[in-house]
């Protein structure tokens, strides 16, 4: 592997492990695995999980369901609430593949009843408690319309129940995460019972909760993405070890300030994204490792990425390691945010 | 203009104007124009400066140098430490048009004298107090040590120096920005007059400085790039007026919660980047505006970007306005970053 330039690592063997773990735990509460390729979106990657024998996946905009179904992808749900400005590229799917769609409004249900030329999935949209999109699940009397206009349609199999528990994310400590899980789930099946005449499928949690928890009581289906990867967050969150970490960023030293501590490296904004942790009051946009024939260290000890600009990053390295870098060396860096990183070092990519 | 999905408006006049104002500054005091095309990235808007006349550009990657020569650049600088590791695009760059590199420490001066086939510029670069790459402007001895280097050279041609004080982004004010340019102007000149001997150019000046300043004593060249498009950072610096921003991300909305005063659109982190402002102990990520057929309105006032995920947009929308906005209508969003937005949506951007 020859870096010349910041390039996007990926550590195959690691994938294919964070893919086991999620896979067998689906296979121990029988749930349906239905990874989210927004994290990766790679044909490449997307490999990996055929291998694990996935067939069914999750994308967040109409674009990326197009690129897997292009690479052979047949059973594709687009966990975003539906776009119908994009019904061309919608009505090209539908004839291609099993489509699942989310909608949240009367209007868009109207207008797929109307421009829908194959059969498409439907799920509904339930705010569990994230507030970002979706009806609030304790808004029965409007899911209860929609699903009656998702019946009343030739074109749309009402599915079930999807939501999204977002606010694990901001969760402070693996308790919370659990807390804000259990509490989810607990809603959905509330939801589920009160619609249990339709038999709706119940569809949740992401990488903190599916990493973490034990408890899918009720629910039918998971679609984390992130762990695939991980990342920074995931481990100052607690869903995964450092080690469970499979890439990471490669780039050139370009500059060193030994007065300063400080390491440049060609790798900046437009690599890792803004993206950053504050952790003692320090904004982190990513931690030091020493690349190795087929991976990399430990993160050094205090040693992080302080400053982005659009293609400079500025590293605070301690007295311990400031030595043993040169200009032209290349370094590694564990991502605070892999899903970004990766997004946009889509044609910098080296799987090792 | 028929916008289905996220896509970055470019209003063309708008770019005309900002880039005759920076013109027309530059002749007025006699300096070199090198505009920095990191911002725009685009071949298209590369030729609004090649009808103004401009013929020297600056870029920050030697990806971005190969992109601007291919479009048919012949001068460029690439305004970046050396990153000697891509030699071989170095060299065929540098056959082919008038190449400009940034040094900065012996190592990489001795291996392009030992690596380069054919003749390139270059700049040492300086940092006048921004801190974060360069050789500091009081380090003479270590910089007269390079000169000597790059001009016992047969493929070097010493060119002067360079410096970038980013450090007018940090500024809270304006009297602050023309501070600190002041005092970059003044340790540059400092710097030639150490060096007269060797008649070395002086490069400076930022979008900040350039828009603001009118002081250009003893600078022989400026690089701005931002004031092509301005955007919210620049707006809030003070560098330019809302109207003079020159583009937009027009989003689908594809979710509303009124009792939230919430609208959710499709647009987010990997549109408009997760650059924002802190105004007011709030974090805004962008502003909101209405989309004309040939603009925009002026930003609705308190309406703005509060969250965003990897592809979704949370706007905060004012009792005022909430009501005027409904599922499937395309909003427009002003960026913190114009260069990082710009840089995400290389793949869909419309000029109008």
């Amino acid at each position: 592997m020859k870096v010349i330039k910041p390039t996007f690592l990926i550590n195959k063997d690691q994938c294919r492990k964070n893919i086991a773990k999620i896979s067998s735990k689906a296979q121990k509460y029988k749930l349906q695995f239905r990874p989210h390729f927004k994290t990766h979106q790679s044909a490449e990657i997307g490999k990996l999980y055929s291998e694990a024998g996935i067939t069914k996946i999750t994308v967040s905009s109409i674009d990326m369901a197009m690129y897997f179904m292009n690479n052979g992808w047949q059973d594709i749900t687009i966990a975003f609430p539906v776009n119908v400005l994009e019904i061309d590229v919608i009505n090209t799917m539908a004839k291609n593949i099993r489509l699942n769609l989310l909608v949240l409004d009367e209007h868009s249900i109207t207008f797929l009843d109307e421009n829908l030329k194959s059969n498409v999935n439907i799920f509904i949209k339930i705010d569990t408690g994230y507030h970002r999109s979706g009806i609030d699940y304790q808004n029965t009397s409007k899911i209860d319309e929609l699903i009656s206009l998702i019946s009343d349609s030739e074109k749309m199999n009402f599915n079930g129940f999807l939501t999204h528990a977002g606010h694990t994310y901001n969760a402070t400590s693996v308790d919370e995460i659990l807390n804000i899980h259990d509490q989810t789930i607990c809603r959905m099946k509330k939801l589920k019972s009160h619609f249990n005449i339709h038999n709706p499928m119940i569809s949740t949690g992401n990488t903190p909760s599916c990493s973490l928890s034990e408890n899918f009581e009720g629910v039918d289906e998971i679609r984390p993405g992130n762990f695939v990867y991980y990342d920074l967050t995931q481990n100052y969150l607690g869903s995964c070890s450092e080690d469970e970490i499979s890439v990471a960023l490669a780039c050139p030293i370009v500059d060193i300030n030994a007065e300063r501590n400080e390491v440049i490296i060609y790798g900046g904004g437009v690599h890792l994204s803004k993206e950053y942790l504050e952790i003692d009051g320090d904004k982190i946009f990513g931690k030091v490792v020493i690349l190795k024939d087929c991976g990399w260290s430990n993160s050094l000890d205090n040693c992080f990425v302080k400053k982005l600009s659009q293609e400079h990053g500025t590293l605070h390295i301690t007295d311990e390691y400031i030595d043993i870098f040169n200009i032209g060396d290349i370094i590694g860096i564990l991502p605070i945010h892999s899903c970004m990183t990766a997004n946009l070092l889509k044609e910098n990519t080296v799987i090792i």
